[in-house]
């Protein structure tokens, strides 16, 4: 049960053709130290510089690849999250092109936090954001040929951006190639379910997970266990839902969030932009019915509580 | 502030020229009795004859209308939740051709639940579901020239089967006819959001609900608040989730509960009859992610707490 440190440049890409960052036996844990999703390119943000033109190249900035021994196809792999401590200040940001409400949302905007508190982040004296930091991307690599891209997730996890996955957590996974090659990238302080607006509270991270392997157990995709509530604290005055209503769950989400924005700025005078930021980092996506047909309803969920203005 | 007792035949179409059933003031209270949404076709569930073909021209008897005096077009109505008591038992179906998995599902199944206890209901000895009981349908009528069926809900809210509206919850609706004509149905006594194989814990109920109207307050679509936590006391032992991830958020949804079935096989040897069963009741459906293009996340939780078996 050796502690390992995982060190070494960051890869970009999924591919199984990556030298790997470090070997781990069943039960090992690993500790490691991820960049932000831009790999620093906001950096600028927490000196007051202007923010540069974004070089995509750069993004998500992978740790590993870990290689589990004895791993193969056909196995799962554990991986609890034991730790992931942000560093004291986070970004997010709308970027134009992305998101649930791109078309709505044209401009650039970003907002920085200060996380040092370690508890809350405050958004403009109007929330009061709870710290609940976890990796928004955990991945075994695909079996592919190509390189693969970061942003999509698919049944070998990667990106899938839960934010459940906090510390106490597991996340099982399938693995696809011979020793897994686990990445790991995307440290998040905090986020609501659906990421609306493309980032969460985006910040570098130190932490450590374990990892087990589950010889011949099959998995169809990723699955999670949480060892209690989802939201302990960020709940007790209850919550503010707006729905949208219609034959497709993508634009019931959409108008889910729209009514949201407009929530915000009457009831609190929040612009659409900061609105906007505000639910990608803590307003939650459900499906409140998906069998009443042709018209399903999206939930879009605030924790009333953590509004202070 | 007078409380009012809803009676009178039910009627089964959203239709601006039923014969309200009750005209109230702002801030009055009604106490209804509210019968299932087969509209007592299942009863012989209740005795152990059997179920009888359908008569879907019996579906959804709603009580009411009810007029709300001086509510107009563009006003808000606020529906507080008082109470909702369920009768001492309910049932949950598969119906052929519905739910969310009904090309997996072709056979029609039944559960009879035992209410009696008041607190929770005991599914075959292997899970113990919370009542959490609500309405599925309390809707404002749309303002339509033909009559509508109750089946799909819309900005007007009707069948939105948020298990979120128990008692001390407030649903706000945007009124669209002269007098609100509010109908109240499908009492539900237990429902996991999206409701996935087209029905909750299915139980006559009695309750009450208290009106409020917001002149010239504008939304487009229902909105509610709750007053504390959502799934208080059914979350402790914390969850077991599975995913869905891909373009398609309603394919995404699908795969997450195919493998939330798989897995209640698995662990706890439900068969997938029984699994989806239980999804329907106690598993939620909710958006992880929906902005890593191409790909969403769709993940079905299972509060672990709730099995016994």
């Amino acid at each position: 049960m050796a502690i390992h440190e995982l060190t070494g440049p960051p890869h970009r890409l999924w591919s199984t053709t990556h030298e790997p960052a470090i070997t781990v036996a069943d039960g090992d844990s690993v500790r490691f130290f991820i960049q932000e999703a831009l790999g620093g390119q906001f950096d600028a943000l927490n000196t007051g510089d202007s923010v540069p033109d974004l070089d995509w190249d750069a993004v998500y900035p992978m740790a590993g690849p870990i290689l589990v021994a004895d791993a193969e196809p056909g196995d799962v792999l554990e991986i609890e999250v034991l730790d992931v401590t942000p560093i004291d200040w986070g970004w997010t940001a709308i970027v134009p092109g992305l998101g649930l409400l791109a078309a709505d949302f044209p401009e650039s905007a970003f907002h920085r936090w200060d996380l040092s508190s370690g508890r809350h982040a405050d958004f403009k004296g109007a929330a009061r954001i709870p710290i609940r930091p976890f990796l928004g991307v955990m991945g075994v690599c695909p079996d592919v040929v190509e390189p693969q891209p970061v942003l999509p997730p698919g049944h070998f996890g990667g990106n899938l951006d839960c934010r459940d996955l906090v510390a106490g957590s597991k996340l099982y996974l399938p693995v696809q190639t011979p020793g897994a090659r686990l990445a790991l990238a995307d440290s998040h302080a905090a986020q609501g379910d659906g990421e609306v607006c493309v980032s969460a509270i985006e910040a570098s991270a130190h932490g450590e997970v374990r990892l087990r392997l589950h010889k011949g157990r099959t998995i169809s995709g990723p699955q999670l266990r949480t060892p209690g509530p989802l939201r302990a604290g960020l709940e007790d005055a209850g919550w503010y839902a707006t729905t949208g209503v219609g034959p497709d769950l993508m634009a019931a989400a959409q108008d889910a969030v729209r009514a949201m924005i407009d929530h915000l700025g009457r009831e609190y005078g929040l612009g659409p932009v900061d609105a906007y930021l505000l639910c990608s980092v803590a307003v939650d996506l459900k499906v409140t019915e998906v069998v009443d047909a042709p018209n399903w309803v999206v939930g879009a969920y605030l924790p009333v509580g953590i509004m202070t203005g």
